[in-house]
């Protein structure tokens, strides 16, 4: 049984900071994709009204996204690559570092599962 | 208990159509936006050599995400909403007609659960 990919969603709580600072994240996104060992590809990050940071890294390997809710010091990050150069959870600790949340949880979920 | 966001992570297995089409795929990415009733921000289409294109549309409700790998017929998508206005399984279903997978699984995660 192979996998094609493995995605990563992690809930992040309690933030401290940088949930509002579009580029604190898309900084973050590019050493993310560094630290990962993964390929750039694009980067897109949107900031919302009154408050509220999405941003999406296109990577060679598939995405990273972070959705951040300042208000709730709630972030939703998905880390999804595939291939086995790579390393998710170096992505997940470069948010982690930027954010400093007090909860975090982390669902691995398999894509592309070929038996 | 309610959530902040729901998310659909759909594998889409023996595809018989457009998985490496990436202008039809960008299309699909804009109606499904439209028919998910959401507000589209951007949307980034990248192809990769020799195949398989990576799509994500950025929307003020989080995110849709479609990775393909043409030479096994499969599709890795992600419809990622926040807010009680949005159909995300409307989104699923233009997907759907793109790629007509004959075979098709479904997870819902509730993302930023407060309790």
């Amino acid at each position: 049984m192979k996998e094609l990919g493995r995605q990563l969603v992690v809930e992040l709580w309690e933030c401290e900071r940088n949930t509002n600072e579009p580029e604190e994240i898309r900084k973050a996104l590019r050493r993310a994709v560094d630290r990962a060992k993964a390929t750039l590809v694009d980067v897109q990050v949107h900031t919302f009204n009154p408050h509220g940071v999405s941003g999406v890294a296109v990577i060679a390997e598939s995405h990273i996204s972070v959705h951040t809710w300042p208000e709730l010091g709630y972030v939703a990050l998905d880390v999804f690559t595939c291939g086995e150069k790579v390393l998710p959870e170096a992505a997940v600790e470069v948010f982690c570092e930027l954010f400093r949340p007090q909860r975090t949880s982390l669902l691995e979920i398999k894509r592309g599962i070929q038996l």
